[in-house]
């Protein structure tokens, strides 16, 4: 393939945010874009960016010969079908996290993109954050040895709206997924086993929703080493992720970025800026190359960087997670 | 009292510490050191220090109606014992810790001490950090808010020698009781469940002894917050002690002392030099502090900063945490 | 103006970083692009972008009735000329630094510029960099109160090849402009003396032009605040740009920009990773930002940002640095 | 010499300092104080430290055979009949910066020195301390290649009074002697050519005396290296000491030091506290180890760290820097 075709499902935020990402990319072409809620809006944004079909339905995309590769980024429940439909019509597939809320839909979806010789790349931009894959490359480079420790800090600027929460999947579908991914790819070995723990200390409207709003996982991986996430989703400092690997030969610490690094020393004290806000800034470039890796992927005919696996493995984590929040326990992952 | 007599019981390397920190402070006289080893090089030692009297036996210091306090520095297992008899003559007592193997033994110890009306300081001499007490401070000012999370990292550069892994108690007891010790003077609640995973990574050695080297413990708080511990008897990069408050307001984080600022730019990278080397160097001023601390509390007659019931509550969890490990699932406090 | 037609004069690296830059910005359109040069290579790169005409002429820019500002970026002994064509032509400019080696000859370009009634932005583009922003806004909002010391480091990773060296115009022109520019900026006030020293320490080709390789110029400022510059030709560690802004008040300090924030400790230190390594990666932001605002100034009808009496005001005190250097004694901006 | 016998000549606040510190050496045994203004208070004060004589006349400990040095920490006037008298009576000799305030003077103190065979240390007391010894230590292992640029800044917390501005020498000669001791301690090359710019920025009341409060100061080594330090006497924001040593294989920079790590990240922004207030604090140990090594050489018959022709090159250097300001051009050392 000399030219990626595409078609973006679903025109939300993350939707337009991979649509500017993939437009710097020579050899993508942004072919169609759709929206349950497409309308004169959509219309005028996709023809200032030269995007020729605006429709609200998918369909118009899955059916459609020319296009190549599907940009799912629509509500989580629809992933699963569209996965299953783009991969029958022969598409690639970028799919956001998490691919399902069901480890067996997420399986079939698997399943149906094996069966159809199709890739599937998910959405976990923060493997391609510089931080954390400079904390990687310390691993997996030998720099620290063997790894005996894995610890996440994961901390949101603001909890979501109740309306988000409701369908959120929880905390560590919704949020931590992502921190169990970083698990398993700084670490390069599968978690074994979790113990979850949360609370509801920032707002009770979590717990008006069977969820939790503070939570820490301790992690088993099957080369033994162990793993502590921590989770909030209300830090007023601002978005805070951060990864330490800790082994046998040494540690590598990632910390937060911040919009600059004037610190100002008065009387008062020793000041800097708070880190940037969200994830949007935090993690703009990793938007930017999560799209770019996905098409030269395609292109060159090599395997994605993210794979179903991947998503499904993440997912079973967070299953696991809450499971043993429920009752209390060290749950294996074998019992997923 | 306007000038407190002490006796040291034990001439190890912390007795000594303890001895030469003493000699600081214009209230505080050592009359007399003991030591089941002493010799011409103690009395050398004790000679070059003014302190008059050197003994192989400690009744001497116990005995000796002159001394108003003693310095427990000996082996574990005399803990208890020492305690009753300086208690039953009326001595103040500050001893190392952990004050016993035995949840038991310890109660008998603080009952000794409290129907005797005599002070016991126990050794949690991180408490006198700098950096924790500011921590501290930042929770106790309200600086963070409400506390959601309390991470604590423990790590030794290096691991003891087997004979001392034999008796050390095991990695909770020995190790981790300042860092649960840490978590309640952070977060100032009781911790009332913990969850403990334990690994051995660095030397197989602790496996012959029934020992783990790497361990993490989560804790939940009476307040209902979260904690996290991390734990490794081995660091290559020297002495990591480093602790983080995260609240409703935001969060305090201390990092490791360095023995100086400067930081070297070559072609190669960005290099500092490590952290201080081990708890001699780090924990210096703590040290100094503690003794301090104890002597001024005599003198003043006010009730000194750790009591027994504090070395109880970290001895408790302790013995939690190693069942937790034991049986692999969350303990209560209230089991122990 | 609702959208700006552009030429770009010179495709050296900084005019094509310019031209991709221009194209991410929805008002401007880039409408020629001309180099003594151009050939089969620069019109596939045009292609590729939509520019429409490539020339080796530049008069056919120049002469366009349709394009409305130029971008000057080829050899500083054509700017003068340029910009004089460019305003009798109406057209706004975007001069790279230095206007030119001359002070008269700048002098006639601004008149030319004035009398025309266009714009000329001037491109120092260290004005937008995150990092020296913050610490101007600390000065401007008198967080630290009366400026009383300026301070700023710059430093190249490597030298330039000897063709350049030669008619570079020596490392005040050439490469403190920059500094010079950023005290003007930081201070918010006009240098009225300098003092240089000059060394040949990295390499004894500067020795041959009549230039040195290590500056440092002292200055003072019409409010009496002070300043210090030193410059380096070669910093092995990488790209060296820090300023330091010393007031009643207080201070503001920023640091270099880092590819990543991780830090790796081992038994042989902590190291983290060198800066970004030269001025394309460190400046990318700051690049984007200034034609930003050129084209938002063009398009609102506004002052430009950074004006051509902000060139002249540089060259003057790269001038009088060079006297200084020369003669060996304080020289005031009155005798430039 | 096993142990030296001391007298402090001048019981105001560094004597004091001093005394603790030498209290600390085993080797080191203080046989007697003088003050003028010596009384109950003193007495008392060195009764608890078991200092026997405590006289108003330093003739007592200069005539006195069992001492074998003194300590001269009386006002700057005194230091040179001092000196030459304990010279004469064959006493070593510690004494404060600067040894006086007129060259000539300062050199015959040397030669009497000399010409007694006695060893004389001055207090450039920063020296000792740790962050700049390994700046020292950088350059000298030649881990920054040749050194290019020594960079210091050094400013102090809050002005004198006006009293002691009054009969301070003024700026070069009382505060930044101690940066051009550093320059001379950091780079191992001789200064020969300085060029001073200062201003009043910070109260008037330096102008009344003829003196600045904000000054920079420009330095050519010997071995073709630069140097810039800058100074203020009040920087609100606490007790600033820093320097940057640039080489030809990289530089090393060293940092303020800090009460504690703690780091306080708020919705308001990331706070640390402010660095050691002042002198007292920062360069405590480097007091302790100045008397250390002091006492180290006579007992070890060594030369002593930091010798009389360090002072008098320090002061030629204020020397010239006060005439550079006067007369605004660069001041050779040769002319002083």
């Amino acid at each position: 393939m000399n030219k990626v075709k595409i078609g973006i499902i679903g025109a939300g935020r993350i939707g337009k945010i991979h649509a500017d990402n993939l437009l710097r990319h020579p050899q993508a072409e942004i072919a169609a874009i759709s929206d349950l809620f497409a309308g004169p809006e959509l219309e005028e944004w996709a023809q200032a960016r030269g995007i020729a079909i605006v429709t609200k339905n998918s369909e118009e995309i899955l059916n459609n010969p020319d296009i190549d590769a599907v940009f799912i980024c629509s509500s989580t429940d629809t992933h699963v079908p569209l996965i299953k439909q783009a991969a029958a019509q022969g598409k690639h597939i970028f799919c956001e996290k998490p691919l399902s809320m069901d480890i067996k839909q997420t399986e079939e979806a698997i399943e149906a993109v094996r069966n159809a010789g199709v890739q599937l790349q998910v959405g976990f931009n923060r493997r391609f954050d510089h931080n954390f894959k400079r904390v990687r490359e310390h691993i997996q480079s030998g720099a620290i040895g063997d790894a005996h420790l894995i610890k996440i800090t994961s901390r949101d600027p603001a909890p979501p709206p109740e309306a988000y929460i409701k369908v959120s999947g929880g905390i560590f579908m919704d949020m931590m997924i992502h921190d169990f991914d970083m698990a398993r790819f700084l670490s390069g070995s599968e978690v074994e086993e979790v113990y979850a723990q949360g609370s509801v200390l920032v707002d009770p409207v979590f717990a008006v929703h069977g969820d939790v709003d503070t939570a820490t996982v301790s992690l088993k991986f099957a080369n033994g080493a162990l793993g502590v996430i921590d989770c909030s989703r209300k830090a007023v400092y601002g978005y805070d992720q951060r990864v330490e690997a800790f082994g046998s030969k040494g540690s590598s610490v990632a910390g937060n970025d911040f919009p600059n690094t004037a610190v100002l020393s008065t009387a008062e004290g020793i000041v800097s800026d708070k880190p940037l806000h969200f994830f949007l800034e935090r993690y703009n470039v990793a938007y930017i190359e999560e799209t770019e890796q996905f098409i030269n992927s395609l292109v060159r005919g090599d395997a994605v960087a993210v794979t179903g696996e991947d998503g499904w493995q993440a997912e079973r984590i967070a299953r696991a997670a809450k499971l043993s929040l429920q009752e209390n326990r060290p749950v294996k992952l074998s019992e997923i």
